[in-house]
């Protein structure tokens, strides 16, 4: 299997130049160990780190398929990010969404100019191969693919770049894609660097399947138990043989711990994150122990809380 | 009176950079009129803009005054400023604090190694002159004073950097330090653009004082009345004498309008903001008709917002 290389990546860089936000490394004065930076792919537009593939795959794009359109399946930030990534190349976008997806997000992907079809959910991937098929559309997945990977990793690139004597990067782990990018980037420019994936332990299928070795499915009505619902897909045959190259161990974080890394983020960092992009922080302050010591930098990866339930879980 | 230069501004620059963050202008897709940039100021160590005056004025002392150390007062986000400036740069630091500041911002300035000192308020300026000149300590005082205004400056410098073709600037103004930065910096990069300050409309002394052309001291009670805390003191005659060169007009904005902004920045732009560092949003949001169309930076100055108020105000 042919695996993304820096190059992928590199050329991916030039491609999000100026679409995508190059987000800062922020130095967190308020950390007793003075070794935590927050790398905060929250303040992208859409709010996710979704953009960086989105623009990269749409971006790698010949003319003759930038003009039939493009096609994506998915109820989160995924959908926003290549119904954005779209609109702004003015390539037109078909995004299927399950019927159940909050109307909330449906409105946003609608707003990018989008054409949104709501379908029975579980039927939503079947019927974007199908549309794809039909219309000529090229399918954009939520993560297998080369140009997704080489896309996410651009933010490993800018860790590297902006600290190139990093000790520790933590990434979440979902469909794999983000830690694939991020962890080729690093283990390229910072080989000394150690890739700590991370996951809640109600979703611990990646880390189940490292450890095995070999991929290992969950049932979805697991995965579906944990409040980090961007952390629900698990990696394809193609991210997983990135992330047995690149991730160097696997930390899985509690519930508990993962409202309280989001209290941590907006009271000491003043950021929003989603519970998917805070599980990187809960993996730094509860679990320093399985964590190698130095300069460490923490992904956070998304943003898209649901008001009602930020606000619970701040008042908390 | 001798007011800053973009000569200074671009000194400040160089004594900034590193150790205050460059923080991104970010676009913000979610707004209709698609012309809103957030420069978040927020995501500054310490969570406000206040880190850039502290590094300009710390950073421009000869060794002896180094070695003597610095003395501050404040109640607010000037004092951590301070005392995070002068730790990175092994300056000793004095903050006197009134006895009535929360318990947290006094730990918090503690912790980066200042002596805090606490008296009665309403004699925490007097304390603090009459120990720098019994200590030989150099006073930083929180607006009034060139090294300050240059370093607030830096983020104007910033904003015509990224924007180069940026049509209005929205900033906050309390004592003007951060206004007349700005404002310098904005008028001798992009002469085309507007600045427009901002207050509530229950401390809008500075646009009275613009109105009238002199100052106008309003009461200490009156200005005490808004939430936006960091944004109750006044113009200095130094301030002043820049804001009257830069300022093209005032807008003021109400407390609903102040709390519904702070709602739309975690929402949408996923950002903790204080309620003075939202005012520039609540204008932008809700007084569009006075403002001139086009590209336009609001400048979101702080995000120390008190945890309990936030999740009051976010669950509104």
């Amino acid at each position: 299997m042919e695996l993304v290389t820096i190059s992928d990546i590199e050329a991916a860089a030039k491609r999000v130049d100026g679409v995508a936000v190059r987000t800062p490394l922020l130095l967190q004065t308020w950390d007793p160990r003075g070794t935590l930076w927050l790398k905060p792919e929250s303040l992208q537009p859409i709010g996710a780190f979704k953009v960086r593939g989105a623009f990269n795959a749409i971006g790698s794009l010949d003319d003759a398929a930038r003009e039939r359109g493009v096609i994506a399946y998915s109820s989160g930030n995924h959908a926003q990010a290549v119904a954005y990534a779209a609109q702004r190349y003015s390539v037109p976008a078909v995004i299927v969404v399950p019927d159940v997806a909050p109307r909330i997000k449906v409105e946003a992907t609608r707003a990018y100019g989008a054409e949104v079809i709501e379908v029975p959910i579980g039927e939503h991937e079947a019927k974007a191969r199908e549309l794809a098929a039909e219309r000529g559309l090229t399918l954009v997945p939520p993560f297998d693919d080369a140009a997704i990977i080489a896309g996410q990793g651009t933010a490993g690139l800018e860790i590297a770049e902006d600290l190139p004597d990093v000790d520790v990067v933590l990434v979440p782990i979902s469909g794999g894609g983000l830690a694939a990018g991020v962890g080729t980037a690093i283990k390229a420019r910072c080989p000394r660097a150690r890739v700590i994936g991370v996951e809640p332990a109600l979703a611990a299928d990646a880390a189940d399947s490292l450890e095995r070795g070999e991929l290992v499915r969950w049932p979805q009505a697991d995965r579906a138990r944990t409040i980090a619902d961007g952390l629900r897909s698990q990696p394809s045959e193609l991210t997983f043989a990135h992330l047995r190259e690149v991730v160097d161990r696997m930390v899985t974080v509690t519930e508990d711990e993962i409202r309280e890394a989001m209290r941590v983020l907006a009271r000491q960092a003043r950021l929003v994150a989603e519970p998917s992009g805070a599980v990187t922080t809960a993996a730094y302050l509860f679990h320093a122990e399985e964590l190698p010591a130095g300069k460490t930098v923490v992904l956070v990866s998304g943003g898209n809380a649901d008001p009602a339930m930020f606000a619970e879980i701040l008042a908390g």
